[in-house]
């Protein structure tokens, strides 16, 4: 049906207790859709939901309130902050809790894993068809690539929107997929989909992080035409991205692809001519979208063509070189980016696993230390990603090389580049922070999943 | 199965006699596809097959001898010209042969009446996964407007390339609907994709319509922000499209979009900001191509979104203004644009009846003399296009309105433009050219389906 009536739309939907439902995040934290939907199954007395959202933020206030009454029971996200994530650390969900990765909710969607019965997706722009598309419409928030296997596969799809366009909208959300579209007023905030002027770090200790990680690429052996790239929108990552286009230009090296979030410097080095092509699974800002809207060389693409682990096609299968961030590493490399280190949910994988796996070079980049609390842990309270998938870290006291790739540091240190050892590094962050007091955690409340549904850790309440 | 191997491949595909096969046409006069294709299929011994091929040009020779051996019983096309025109025309084809239009053959593909097995689908550019574009690659063609319907529906379907591009290529072919790649070293000749270098007409007879019509349009109050424009690649309708160009610029009108076949002069528009899309069924010229590989206003669509009849949202639904052209027409205003006067088949509706059935404002442009043949008959060879579908037929003598359309009469009188009585303008050319003799046919060969499948008209073959 198509409608303007969200009453009218759930009278369709033959909702029950138990029902598995859909969202994804790529309206960030200006979205009105999830907090809508959720709060109207909360007040038709709807019981046990499971709620399957790729990524949850702080405006989703509802999904705490439904956690809260019960009206939400299992939670299966990929990153989740803000309310729902002091509600679960706190041990208020009733239920299970699943923190996937991007390639891995993408496999677990596509495989019926997550056996979706109605996905809910919040569409910047739709056709009298059903036919979708994040680049334009009043909420444009650009690719839509986390939404793209929930249409194809969940039971009903419901393409939610405030702006109906001329047919045929070409986009990424076919209409042989959809079964309902719903007009809303407004399906989200333009202010909060775009995470704000993201800015390149300004902070000394942070461009001595990227310069020294974008030396790393230049001696990796890896830059040569053809070398693929991806980085986030941390202002570290920021700051070597751009730092990357200029050694593009300067050694007149063309790159293939960069992929994953993208954000203005990635534009730019597309413009610059520097890079061939964009393969962008989520926008993070207007530079991004406006990109998209008139540059056929940068290619929305899915989760699935992204990082699906059990995609042979997968563009990350090619990738050389990932920048990747850390809340907590180990000695032996491994990774926490969904807690801190006193256990408040703070994010999930995201990509961070998927692409840490399949990258040629997958480069931690982070400060040692975050006020008096140590990066380099004895013992994570998460593992996030597995340390074998990792080759170095870059932080500003030097760079530790994972010992698997004696071949990388031995370039490294060819190159001058201060190359130390990760346990070196650790006690001389604690000689200055004092050893951390041992980690204490309360109940296990949920689990952290591998990208092709195996266990990677278990996650614990906050303790005490 | 993906395979290098057509005979491989052939063997994987269960075929037998009376198999419905299709192809589309995008490859124009340079396809080697549908010969190298029935060539293999005849070498096996298949019989009594039904050829469904969007169009069909004069490289199909080996179409013509499929036909003459009994390897092909009955044809379903668009257009048709060449050999196998000849062939059907001179009664050799055993079955059925029907002509449809363009939105007709999308209704009758997706609907299931035109069942088809297996739909050999030659494809510029796929990647390993079995996505489609006609964009890149060694043989590109452009949109693959025609193919759309046909990979959807078929049974098996094949994507036929000389050109594996990197995953994932984006474009109008879905990997979930592809069920085999064959890469062959060469899919067809560029020289003979494009139809040559198109040229505007230089001819004064050809120019003096040109600019009548544009008069037409100026006059012909749907010259607004927002208007819509259909024209062809001929050398009249080129000028035409110039024209409008430079009357939007002007006048400052916004145009909304052009559909259907774009050439260069449509591209211009969307260069200049004349126009704010291209929805692109099949490409003409280089130029138009060279255009969809960098322009995201630029949009290519399929058959169906183009013109399906039973599509409420398909773009020449909206379509406000739409040139054609005619080989015969009768005092009814109903167009022949499939035989010549004396029975040679030479074309087709194409979008012809599509278009003018759906447009406010169908426009015939057409000399009134070619050689001593003249333009407007008593009695069509035959009715491709009904009259009531027709507002006017521009030729160098006059401007004829056909009588439904009496405000446009009234407007272009008004502004001082030569509107004549289709009747004068027959008789006038039949006293220059003497009263064509009454026209004798021979046995009937097939039909003319209107866009529903409802039978416009019989075809027969030439007399004597």
């Amino acid at each position: 049906m198509r409608t303007d009536d969200l009453e009218a739309l759930l009278d369709v939907l033959e909702l029950r207790d138990g029902m598995r439902v859909s969202f994804h995040h790529h309206l960030r934290n200006g979205d009105a859709v999830m907090n809508e939907v959720l709060a109207a199954l909360r007040r038709r007395g709807l019981k046990d939901l499971h709620l399957y959202a790729s990524a949850l933020f702080p405006v989703h206030t509802e999904a705490a309130a439904c956690i809260e009454e019960g009206t939400i029971r299992h939670v299966t996200t990929n990153y989740v902050n803000g309310p729902v994530a002091e509600e679960i650390a706190r041990g208020k969900l009733r239920g299970e809790f699943t923190m996937q990765t991007h390639g891995g909710r993408a496999r677990a969607v596509l495989q019926g894993e997550n056996a979706i019965d109605v996905a809910f997706l919040a569409t910047p722009a739709v056709d009298a068809e059903g036919n979708g598309s994040g680049i334009y419409g009043a909420a444009a928030c650009g690719s839509l690539g986390y939404a793209v296997e929930d249409h194809a596969c969940a039971k009903r799809s419901v393409l939610i929107t405030d702006s109906l366009e001329d047919f045929p909208v070409p986009g990424q959300l076919s209409a042989s997929h959809t079964d309902h579209v719903l007009r809303l007023p407004s399906i989200g905030d333009p202010g909060g989909i775009v995470s704000g002027t993201l800015e390149v770090t300004r902070d000394p200790l942070g461009l001595k992080i990227a310069r020294m990680a974008t030396e790393v690429i230049r001696h990796s052996g890896l830059l040569r035409n053809g070398v693929s790239f991806q980085s986030g929108a941390g202002g570290i990552s920021l700051a070597i991205t751009e730092q990357f286009n200029d050694m593009l230009a300067a050694t007149g090296t063309q790159a293939s692809f960069f992929s994953g979030g993208i954000a203005a410097p990635h534009v730019k080095a597309l413009e610059r001519n520097l890079v061939e092509k964009l393969y962008d699974v989520q926008c993070f800002d207007e530079e991004a979208i406006g990109s998209l809207q008139r540059n056929t060389g940068h290619i929305p693409i899915s989760a699935g063509d992204y990082a699906d682990p059990t995609n042979a096609s997968r563009v990350i299968k090619d990738l050389d070189i990932v920048i990747l961030g850390a809340s907590e590493v180990d000695t032996g490399f491994n990774v926490n980016v969904t807690t801190d280190s006193y256990g408040n949910l703070i994010g999930g994988s995201g990509g961070h696993s998927d692409t840490a796996e399949d990258s040629k070079l997958a480069i931690i980049v982070a400060p040692l230390f975050r006020g008096r609390t140590p990066l380099i842990q004895e013992r994570l309270f998460t593992k996030t990603t597995s340390g074998e998938h990792i080759d170095c870290l870059v932080s500003e006291r030097g760079i530790a090389v994972h010992p698997a790739n004696d071949k990388l540091a031995g370039r490294l240190k060819a190159a001058g580049l201060p190359v130390v050892d990760i346990e070196t590094l650790m006690q001389s962050a604690h000689a200055y922070t004092g050893r951390p007091k041992p980690i204490t955690r309360g109940d296990a409340i949920g689990i952290v999943e591998g990208r092709r549904g195996d266990v990677q850790d278990t996650l614990y309440r906050k303790a005490g």
